[in-house]
């Protein structure tokens, strides 16, 4: 059963779109800025709520943008009572905060608190997948310095050390190859403070993949199973489809439907998949909002991943997410100067037929930092990929 | 040549686009919005002007919009300080005042106040496009009732009567049967208090038609030839492309090109034909701005009318015009009650694949009143045009 909560998630059972309904974000980056996007060609109205400064990506594109902390319940009660439904752009809030907010508003919240509750640290989110019978990357708790060296003798070395809380992006998180960097990373993630530390066996894969599943309250969208492709734990680039068997896509498929099932909430979630050597898929990780994985479905698929998402928090019918064109690559395109943010094109970057930029609006542009993406069209993935890598190297960000 | 002015269109004859980069628009409807909503996607910010209240389109997806009389040179020069270039959404601003407003605050804007005093008055724009040697409707200025009878005479009953300026949608023009009729409207329209008036020939057309054309300066971006279809004097449909012979299509390509030409401005700019009953393609009316015309773009095209306006404004390279599918239809969403705005969606609306949903985020309903549009793609015209009409027909709005 999903939860609905409140008079005010009754507006949207009707699949009536009312002039003057506000979604509300936590979070003002460019997750919430490419959703709002989308709610606003359906002319609903979209605020934000930060705990940055006035240079995110949503404080130029809507006029109702509030700053404050996220654990501050009563000031988050007072932004929820100004919406009519809130949806989250990160995982770093505490579901229980949530919860409260929720009860003290009575508005909505999607991903709902109780299915983020299961998914927001990191062992308890391995839990809940394992328990439905969705395989999961081998992992422990890591209570004291001697699990360490328990871990490192049943799964063997190299093994990741993780945060169950709040890591992204290759932060808090890393893979140490012995009992001397195993026990210093433990330390340095807080591990000896009382932070909640997991061990991760190393996997062994070929491909990382991704699925995407937005659910409404009664059916479930699923996307093409796509290909992360990772550096320096940062995605550089989305393949779409995925180059792995058709058998392994429909798979990472089931696992996702079946892991979206578990959090029982609406919206779009995004489930990442290991690959093995060995043939398996296991699930790694899900983040319950729009995704990087899936910013190719702006243009790539008949509805993107944030007008389904969009969609699922007001309980609207769900659009097709089948793909346009038979290949998409997305370009994570990343700072590469620490400069007032600007973007230096190619001759070639716009006029390529079947290419589309993405620039998120950030005012400063940082080396490594996702400044915007880049997505390309086109029937064969190899070709598309190739072509896609060619045009945006080099660029200045 | 093109016009460009001051030193801060060099801003964007690099091909960069940097980060706060702000384009203000005169006009906060719809087509701001749409345009602003690509914009955003380059991570460029939106500002608006507008003489209307704060519960226009524009004022629910930007914090910078500001109110003002579009007569007042003072406050549209102050606006336009605040950004790096301006555009129109209408054009009942006269050419004189946007000259000022760019000389005093050395921001350009696009149409050029140039480009558009050859079109801003009904009279002059038929000169410009007739003396460019493209076919127009035949017209006359009537000064005098007695002209009436003379136009009648040269050009049988019935005919059109126009104001020169500010008529769109059915207002300001009207077709006379009689010189009794006649003389009533050319005193409506305010002919007997010196406002100009003109005539124009009764067309027996089969179809009407129009043609998008984008330029940046350096090169144009042609739209397929669309055919609008118009009940009560208002578009209720687009079909892309229009059901004429090729040879008809094309030269309606052709005429809009060349009066992109004689108009000498960036941005994108609507044409408007007449198809007859005897084969002849006559340029009816043209809109320096993105247009109802060529709203199925955003979903039926690689690059929308919008994003090319803004690419074209920007002086940045154009994206290809190419429809994604063979045939795209637009049906326009008109109010059907008076009352706050709700679209009350069937089974049917947003489930469909290949369809698109816009809603304009107004919030009050009118009967008649253009309150989103639905966009559908496919493969062959006639199926498309039907099923959009079947998904639509009956939406309350």
């Amino acid at each position: 059963m999903t939860d609905t909560i409140g008079p005010k998630s009754l507006i949207t059972e009707s699949q009536t779109i009312p002039a003057s309904f506000t979604i509300g974000f936590l979070g003002a980056g460019q997750l919430a800025k490419m959703s709002a996007i989308e709610a606003y060609r359906l002319g609903i109205q979209v605020a934000a709520y930060t705990d940055r400064n006035n240079h995110e990506p949503m404080h130029f594109i809507s006029p109702k943008v509030t700053t404050g902390s996220f654990s501050d319940v009563e000031a988050m009660t007072e932004f929820a009572r100004q919406c009519d439904v809130l949806s989250l752009e990160n995982e770093f809030i505490d579901s229980k905060v949530l919860k409260k907010v929720q009860e003290n508003s009575g508005t909505p919240i999607y991903p709902s608190p109780n299915g983020f509750a299961k998914i927001e640290n990191k062992i308890i989110e391995k839990q809940s997948f394992e328990n439905a019978g969705i395989p999961v990357t081998p992992y422990k708790q890591i209570n004291r310095e001697c699990d360490l060296k328990d871990f490192g003798h049943q799964y063997g070395w190299p093994f990741v050390l993780k945060s169950s809380k709040g890591g992204y992006d290759g932060y808090g998180n890393a893979t140490v190859s012995n009992l001397g960097e195993a026990v210093e990373m433990f330390t340095e993630l807080g591990g000896s403070d009382g932070h909640e530390i997991l061990a991760e066996a190393f996997i062994d894969f070929t491909h990382e993949l991704a699925v995407q599943v937005a659910h409404n309250g009664r059916e479930y969208s699923v996307y093409e199973c796509c290909e992360t492709v990772q550096s320096n734990h940062i995605c550089v680039a989305v393949v779409t489809p995925a180059r792995v068997p058709d058998s392994i896509k429909k798979l990472a498929q089931k696992y996702a439907l079946e892991a979206m099932k578990v959090l029982a909430t609406r919206g779009i979630v995004a489930f990442e998949f290991f690959y093995t050597s060995t043939g398996e898929v296991l699930l790694n990780e899900s983040a319950p909002r729009p995704h990087n994985s899936g910013h190719y479905s702006i243009e790539g698929c008949i509805t993107s991943q944030f007008e389904n998402h969009i969609r699922a928090v007001l309980g609207l019918d769900l659009g097709s997410s089948e793909l346009i064109q038979t290949a998409c690559v997305m370009i994570n395109l990343l700072g590469t100067q620490n400069r007032k943010a600007q973007i230096e094109c190619s001759d070639e970057l716009l006029p390529e037929p079947n290419g589309h930029l993405h620039m998120y609006g950030k005012i400063q542009s940082k080396i490594g930092r996702k400044m915007g993406h880049y997505t390309l069209l086109g029937d064969d993935v190899e070709s598309v990929y190739a072509r896609a890598i060619e045009i945006t190297q080099g660029l200045q960000i």
